[in-house]
Parts: structure tokens; C-alpha cells; sequence
């Protein structure tokens, strides 16, 4: 059984960006975006109107508050001030996910800091006393073997490891870094084939063409390029067709 | 019996505004900037960690997205998306006070919002949506005979009208607007006196000289005025000594 | 001989909106956001050095400081702080004008505050005053009859009136309301033609079926919608067939 | 000769932080805060007013965009994004100084750009693109050694290197970490007997007691603490006293 996940409610008043009600016909956990990176108010209570309607999971998409930059400049921000602000964001969602007749139930970080919090100890222990001080011992989705993983767990929170079909693996089974050549997967098949030895396997291809084992609860599919929603509803489909059941994580 | 209840948590980042340690030890109601305004995230934990602490009553200081602006300049935000700022407003705060072990407890705009929502029964009704949003049927705190109060009734929600010791009243019983000489009374013992006689004798002295009928169930004294907090705990004494019950509304 | 003009420029970080590339090719003046409803300084500048490079002339597209709400929502900005913030916004543009080896040579006011100019007297002089106080006495451009450019005339400033070939006017000679139905034009063929006669005619059927005098030496073409860019290259091409010379304004 | 420079116009909206008026009797240069840190478009028409009245020189104080964090939380924001970043906000202070009668004479780097830039040999680089984007080849102040300073002399710009009487100094005639104890030199003698050692005799006390060299052609004093314009008139009437002169760099 594999998680689907997708960052959603990503547009920001005229602006939009994610195909959010495809992507809620496909994914069964949305991250939502709120409102530091993308997102505000009246998007995220679309969201998660339409997620709570199809039963998709709710997350907090938690970032740096960086409008200008999507959150994808990291900031050294003080270990306290990043866990308030990512308690903000989390009762912030929260509310509509209520009204919704949802929950928030787990959260992810954005861009810079889901990537920093991979090796920074400091800020990884900042997001999750974030997590903590907002209540409900929501469970984190990052990276095996991140920082923030790590801390999550140390905290009694329910880590979840998540995996990328169309981002390119290193031996080592870390991701390799965006800026070098090939480190995302554009071809569609490719992107299919991935997600299946994921979720079946436990285990994808690295650069050098050795099977790389990959522990993940959950795949994280990309909802903000041309063709995402269509992507995902593809991986989604081989994973059926596979016999793998796909369901948001415990 | 009153409440007395003043705006706190509105400084931002590296600027302070309210003496937020000093007025928490004489009010019974705290109005907490939510972020739209004023209040970061490290502003609104500090400020609810202190109210809890001693036992000061948490309301959502709400209003408009305009840090540059203070919230004081009115704006003609479509009903929808003002409803989803209010509810988003809450729901940050909410996370800080329940992290202290307390609640949100009541709403109030602030600035430009507040007296638009006095005359503008759209935005009035956009306000009380977005209380109602957020859950909890929290009472909602404004002008007595203010649109916003009869929307919140409106709605099923608790409306406490208040009234403010140190602003004039014109014989109509309604306030002289702002840009008017006299609005504000600066004199101390005059803003003392004024506070008596709203709450022993539920009147004031207008602005003809006349005593006009007040009807408050809480006094709003200011906290972004120097002496603020001064002159708020001479108001309390003198509200104490003449056997006046201070106490947060219920 | 007509100015056809467009506003461009006005995506966001991470965000696009209008496809500025293709405009630059059919309009001859380009507003460019300047920050304050969209527009980031790597987009102003990208979109400067466009222009530029293809003669097209730039002006400042002058906004209420509103991100979350485009500038579409009217905002009661006191004269003094709305004239220092049109003149940065000028001035911020300005530098990557000049860097293109360009220069800033008209202002418009965008969304909320190009509506509220028509008729608010006070916040027109203050646009006014923001234009003067940028200094080099550029030219204004607006609606005919607008307060805005009454003011700008009376500041010795160009008025520079324009006209909408997708907007449907009233006998009167001014807008329908955006809310009220068939207020914009969607037929292409329409469109076309109503540029045409606005541009030979100066003058445009009304929502009566009368012809109605717009005297414009600009024309708006907009670049937020779908097929925008097609459709502003067949009104120039219509144009252009029908022996119109379509040209900055002086 | 010796130049005395302060941080100036840090308010934003209804916030203020440095006392202006008090300061701008005492430096010789400002440094203006452009809108990304602090410093709304009032404060900078205001403070560039006063600052031409009294004949003291503007200076661009740019930073990271982040009010939230008064732009001292290092950002790894992309070299083209930053570059544009700081000719925006060069462009948007020159229309002040302008309107003034008088002109934006240098740059200077605020808060965790200005400790980044020391390092950072890209950001430095991408700061004096920035400069140079704006035209004017105007000066950069700096702390000497700096990669910012000499990306500034590289790029054919002039570097002017500051001094802190305030700040504490490593043997090797760096600043000691404002998080170690004793960073920050609190007593007012020591500040102005230090101010001396800098301007009289190019040297200051090290934390070892030994004497290092520190070739400052400017002494920046603190403008956003108490007491700071009594502090830097102190200073100013010692070196006055000493025989120093003071005055802008040339």
C-alpha cells in the first residue's frame, strides 16, 4: 500500500499555478500550501473544501515566509521564530479543514526548507517543535534518513518517508541535487516505471544504474509542471493495475 | 460588572508597539494582533503565553492584509475572500493560545475594519462569516448599534457591544470621528471619569455636554499610546474602588 | 494615428500572468507592474530590457500596495502616503528603464486605483503629486472625463485619454461596471471592429446601439486573458489595413 | 577626515525605530532603508527630505526582502534575483533623494546581506551588479577586507571601508560575532574613546588588549538602540575636539 502526495493550493490571489481539482482526483494526501510560500486564504479553503469532498488527506504545507522567492531560498531564521511560524501556518490551515469537516494530518515543508531540513539538525528540530506546539502529534512526511525525519521521530511523531518517481537518485539513495544534469525525470514512461519499482520493489534505479533500495510510505507526485495532473493519474493507474493499494498512510 | 479590553501583540519583527507585559497585568480581555496588521508569529505565542499565564481572556484581533497600512486604511475586499481572512486569522492564533493551554474567545476587528463594519452591513456580514467559519461560536466585539454587532446576532453569536473612555461621544451616542478636534480625550483624570460613569451609570458626557446612554459590557482602553498602560491600570483602580467588578464577559 | 497599449509584466516570482514576450511584439507602449499588485524586480527588469530592445516605450503601472488582491480592491490611502508610493514605484522602475538604455515616459494607475481616479478627486491630485514628485513631468495616461486626468493637466502634466476595444461603454461615454453582464467584449471579431471604429471613428457603439464619441489616443489592449496576444495582433493588423499609423503618443 | 554614517529611516508604517531627526544632526552620511527591511515610501520621502536640508549625504541601505525578520536572517537568494533586488531598491530611494535636490550618493549593504557579502563571494558580486544596474557608479561601504568591497573595486567602483566604534575586534581586525559575549561595546567612554583610536590613529583595542590596524575611511554609530543619537553625538564632538575633521567621503 503507497500514499499519494501532491502540493496543492499553490496560487496566490490572481495567480494560480497547480491544477488542484485534477490533482485531488488523484492523489490521496494534498499538501497544502499556507500562505508563506503560495496560497492564501481563499485558496486554501477551496482546497480544502474539494479535498475534504473526495476524501483526500490534508496536510500543511509549511515553508520559510518567502512570497517573492516560493520558498525556495533557504533562510537562516532563528530556531525559535521558524517554530512559531510554522505553528501559524498550521493553525491556519487547520481551520478550513475543520470547516471542511476535515482535519490537518500531517505536515511537509516546502522547497528550501523541506531541502535544508535534510542536513540542518537545528531548523529539522525547529519545524518539529513547530509541529508539536500546534498539537495532535501530526506525523512529518520528508525524506528517509533527513534531519527532519530524525527529529520527528525523537519527538514521538510518526515520520513518513516519501519517495520521488521523476527525480533522479544518486547510489547512495539521496536525491541528486536539481541543478545537475538529469536530476529530474521528464519522460513520462520513465516517470511510470519509477513509481512502480518504487511502491513494488521498494527500490529504484540510480544514476549508475544500480537498484538503490528506497524505504517510502508515500510518493510524492509533482502537481506544478505542464501535464502533472495527467502524470500523476498515469502513476496512479499502473500502481491499480499492479496491485498495489493505494491509500493515504495510516 | 465589566471588561476591560486592549489591542496587544502589535509590534512586528523588530518593532514594538503595545506594552504588552505591562497592560496584561491590568486588562481582562486580550485583542491579539493576528498577523495582518500587526503580530508575527513570535509576537502572538509571547502575547498568549502571557495572557494565559495570568489568566487574561484571548480574542482575534482581526483585519485587514495591510502591514504597510497598519489595518487603518478601509479597503473594498470581496465578501468572500475577507470571510477567509478573518477565519485564517483565528485559526493562526487559535494554534498559540491552546498551545498555552487557554482559547480563543471572541473576535474583534481592528482599525479601518472596525469603523467600515460600523455602517458597511457586506463586509459586517463577511466578518461574522468568517467567525462562524472558524467555529467555536465565538461573540464578536464592537460598537453598540454597529452593523457588525447585528450581523454577529444576526448569525447566532454573542455581540458585546463596548465603549471607549477616551473618545468623544456625539449626543446620538456614536463616536466623533477621529480627524475631528476633541475626538480623543488625552486628560487622564478625564478618561478615568468617563470610565466610571460608563460603567456605574452605563452614560457619558457628549460632546453638547449632555449625558448620553451607553450600554457597554466591556471598556476598550488604548495600548499604543504612551502612559497607555498607565492610565489603563488608573482606570482599573478607580473602576475597583467604586465597586465596579472588573471581570472578562462571559 | 493610435497608441495601442497593454499591461504587462505582471507575473510574480514563481508566477506568470502576462505573456509579455508576445505583447512586446504588437503593442507600442508597455505599462509595467511595478511591484506593488505584481511585478518583481527580475520581471521589471527582464520586460525593461524587452522593450528596449524592440522600441516599445515604457511606463510605470502604478498600483495600491496589494499583492494579495492584484490592486483590484479600492483602498482609502491617505493623499500623502499614496503620493510617496507612487513615486517609488517609479522610481524602482525607472532603474531598469535606464539600465535598458530606455527611459520611464508615462504613468497609468492600475486596477482599484485606475477605477477610484476616475471619480475620487482627492486620490487623483495625490497620483498626480506622486508623478510630479518622481520629476521629468511624464505624461498621464487615463480615462477621458477622469478626474485623474483633470488633475494631470491642471499639474501641467500630458493627459493622455484612452479607450477600451473590449469594454462596453454606456451612452454616456463611459464603462459598464465589470458586474453587470456583456460589460466586456469576448467576440474577437468584435473586438476588431470596435478598435477600428475607435481608432478612425472616434467613436464606438454603445449598449444602446448609439454611437458614442470616445476621443483616445490610446488604445488598451489586455494581456490577462487567454488568446490576448492573438487578439491585440489582429486589432494592430486591423489597424494597420485600414491605414491607421499605429505609434507611441508623442 | 573622517566620515560618521548611521542606518536611518527604519520604520515601516505605523512603526518607528531610529530617532531621524536627532541622527541626521549628527552624521554625515545616512544610510536610507529602501522598503525590503524597513522603510516605507513616507519614511524614505521624509528622511531624504531632512537629509538634504541639512546637507547630509544619502546613502542606499539595501537588503534581503524581509520585514518579518528586519532583514537579518541570511538568504540564499539566486545572484540575477538579487542583483535586481538591490537596483530596485537603489531606484526607488533615488526618486526621494531627487525630489530633495539632491542624489543617492552610495550603497550600503544592511543587516545579514552586509555579514553575508564579508564571505560570500557571489552575493558580494551580485550586490555590486546591482549597483552598477543602477548606474552612477556609485560607492559601496563596506567592512574592510570584504568580499564586497573588493567585488566593488573589481568592478571598478570605490570602495569605502567602515569602521565600529561599538563592536568589539579580533586580533586579525574582524568583528567579533554579535552572539559571543561582549560583542558589543555598551559604555559610552569606551565607544568614544575607540571612535578616536579609529579616526586619530587608524587602530583599535583588540579583545586581547593588543592594538590592530583598521583602516576606516567611515565609523558607522548605531541609530537603533536608546540613547544612540546621544552616543553619536558624543562621538562627533570628540573627534570635532580632537582636531579630526568630519565629513562625507569624498
Amino acid at each position: 500500500m503507497i500514499d499519494l502526495n501532491a502540493d496543492l493550493g499553490e496560487g496566490f490571489g490572481r495567480w494560480t499555478l497547480t491544477d488542484d481539482d485534477a490533482l485531488l482526483s488523484v492523489v490521496t494526501s494534498a499538501n497544502v500550501a499556507c500562505g508563506f510560500h503560495a496560497g492564501d486564504p481563499s485558496v486554501m479553503r477551496r482546497v480544502c473544501d474539494l479535498a475534504a469532498a473526495r476524501g483526500v488527506r490534508i496536510g500543511a504545507q509549511v515553508s520559510y515566509r518567502d512570497l517573492a522567492g516560493f520558498g525556495r531560498r533557504a533562510m537562516d531564521v532563528p530556531a525559535d521564530e521558524l517554530t512559531a511560524e510554522i505553528a501559524y501556518q498550521i493553525g491556519a490551515l487547520r481551520v478550513f479543514a475543520q470547516a471542511a469537516g476535515a482535519e490537518v494530518t500531517y505536515v511537509k515543508p516546502h522547497g528550501a526548507l523541506y531541502n535544508r531540513t535534510v542536513h540542518d539538525a537545528e531548523q529539522a528540530a525547529a519545524v518539529v517543535a513547530g509541529v508539536t506546539l500546534a498539537g495532535g502529534a501530526l506525523p512529518v512526511l520528508g525524506l528517509p534518513g533527513s534531519r527532519l525525519l530524525t527529529a520527528a521521530e525523537g519527538a514521538g511523531l510518526t515520520a513518513v518517508p516519501e519517495a520521488f518517481a521523476d527525480r533522479a537518485y544518486t547510489p547512495a539513495g539521496t536525491l541528486v541535487p536539481r541543478r545537475e544534469p538529469g536530476a529530474v525525470v521528464t519522460d513520462e514512461d520513465a516517470v511510470v516505471r519509477r513509481a512502480l519499482a518504487l511502491a513494488v520493489d521498494g527500490a529504484v534505479e540510480a544514476v549508475d544504474g544500480t537498484a538503490v533500495p528506497v524505504a517510502a510510505r508515500s510518493l510524492c507526485v509533482h502537481g506544478d509542471t505542464p501535464g502533472a495532473a495527467r502524470i500523476a493519474a498515469r502513476v496512479r493507474e499502473a500502481l491499480v493495475s499492479a496491485g498495489v493499494e493505494v491509500g493515504a498512510f495510516a
